[in-house]
């Protein structure tokens, strides 16, 4: 680990009783802006190029409220960078064909670079309704990067898409200077979407890295390997200091809504703010990784405005990508 | 690690000073002649089915020695087994476009199930001609598992061809009853054909894996902490005893020739009759793994007999699977 840039981040001073600094809080939300603007003269290139901006397409099925709200911050994020926006909104009784062929005109459409189908689908499109969904894809406009031959590109090292929320932790560590190449690496959770893809990309830059998961015999032990720790798994503070070794970069991919009160008192204890909010809403998000890491870790993405922004953010990037691809194929 | 099936096995006694057994070595050709031996049914199930039997398809260009003898070994062990094949030789000055059309000609004919084209490709054809070829190679004839779109599936876990090392690894750990689950193993490498795709099936299969590679700080100690360790790096002895935890399952993929005698005279110490074959040859085969590591490990596959002959029947078993595909789909 090279990211100790005081004394007070650097593990060796835990070990003689000097008291720890708080983990440097790694600001998502900055980042994405960083990101998004070094992407309007891309934009422009493509604008001057295409005769058009960089247009992504999106369709959602049903009416999930919580999808619905992640499809408006999509939509509003591409319109503020200047990116043409399609969105198509199907009921909640479609059919996968009536999906399949809303993706098959974006595909025809030489007016869109990225499409993306919002998950979940409704669970009456059956069980492999995602996956005919990212089948049918154009890999030329898969933003997502969920489509197998995505994922073949990414693991083969080709030029792709990668999935969004692993491409924005790497430009995370990159632009907050912490190192990966060298590093262990432990990702804790093996989803397509996240675990795998972010374990490719980690290994693609020269990390030592380790995959655990429901599985894996002494998580905490495991965990504690790591100079880089992804905490991907859907259990709202699952990772406590015990995980941590001291200094360790922690990054919280979690998202979960958290309603019983007794758990947001423990998981809030140090965060009274949130525990106030919490108290007025009667829920609230939490991460994968316990609020009082901080107190071990050298530096810790926060829930929400860590990962969620950079996610955002690597889509508008991917989506720029494509349109580049198009004017320069 | 569940393998211990004697008190020398185990490594609690070493801890006490007991002598240890010399690691149990895995008779990879037997396995293989299992594996060969259950497909038998099955490839009179496709001939009743297609009225004709599962047929491989090889194209090689070039003239190199060792890669004739490995075609020539494919091919003997399909006929063997049953099998029919077919074998197109280009010459060494062939274009790329030439070996592409013979792989558009395997895949439009119906009497052909699995295609492999032998690596390597000729240098002149470029840098990226074995890629073209993959991602040529139809999905479903793909028996070599190196196309994207193989690649991509294995990593979704969906049904596809895995590479055949990796998956004859598999295939001997289970029928050695070997445990997998919850295991913590470490796979040395990370090459497309043998360690990324190893990392996923031993994951697939609830094993904790880390991969390592040439920029792994302490590799032995990393190394150390697998109950399975996979070497797949291409450097002759390179896995010493001090990177093997007592009673750890050692799997070497490498196949190195050494040439130099003293190099040789090393490795050999404790195998008088290969040094013999080498001081009449002038050369061996020797894997990644040092031979005295069976003083360390508790069980360990040998170069040559180990994973050499998996490779080879889960080529076939590949094959029969696409033929079975065509006969249901």
């Amino acid at each position: 680990m090279r990211l100790a840039e005081t004394p007070c981040e650097n593990p060796r001073f835990f070990a003689h009783g000097i008291k720890q600094m708080p983990a440097r809080i790694i600001d998502g939300k900055a980042i994405a802006q960083q990101i998004r603007d070094d992407l309007a003269a891309r934009i422009a290139a493509v604008r001057e190029g295409l005769g058009r901006s960089p247009h992504l397409a999106i369709a959602i099925v049903g009416d999930d409220p919580a999808s619905h709200v992640y499809v408006r911050n999509k939509l509003r994020t591409a319109e503020d960078s200047g990116m043409g926006v399609t969105l198509e909104t199907l009921p909640g009784d479609s059919t996968l064909d009536e999906t399949l062929a809303v993706v098959e005109r974006f595909n025809m459409s030489a007016q869109i670079d990225g499409i993306l189908v919002q998950s979940p689908l409704p669970a009456g499109m059956g069980r492999n309704a995602a996956q005919r969904v990212f089948d049918t894809i154009d890999p030329g406009k898969d933003v997502d990067g969920f489509s197998p031959i995505s994922a073949g590109h990414l693991s083969q090292k080709r030029s792709g898409f990668a999935p969004c929320t692993p491409a924005g932790i790497i430009e995370m560590l990159d632009r907050e200077r912490l190192a990966i190449e060298g590093a262990r690496a432990v990702v804790i959770g093996r989803s397509d979407i996240v675990g795998k893809p972010m374990a490719m990309l980690l290994m693609h830059r020269n990390a030592t890295v380790t995959v655990c998961h429901s599985r894996t015999r002494d998580l905490p032990g495991v965990a504690r390997e790591a100079d880089i720790l992804v905490a991907a798994i859907g259990r709202a503070g699952l990772v406590t200091q015990d995980f941590v070794k001291p200094g360790a970069v922690v990054i919280d991919v979690g998202m979960n809504r958290v309603t019983d009160a007794d758990e947001a008192r423990q998981l809030l204890a140090s965060q009274p703010k949130r525990l106030k909010l919490f108290e007025r809403r009667g829920s609230v998000l939490v991460g994968d990784v316990h609020p009082n890491v901080a107190e071990t870790a050298g530096a810790l993405t926060p829930v929400p405005g860590g990962v969620g922004p950079l996610t955002i953010a690597m889509l508008m990037a991917n989506t720029v990508r494509a349109a580049e691809l198009r004017l320069s194929g």
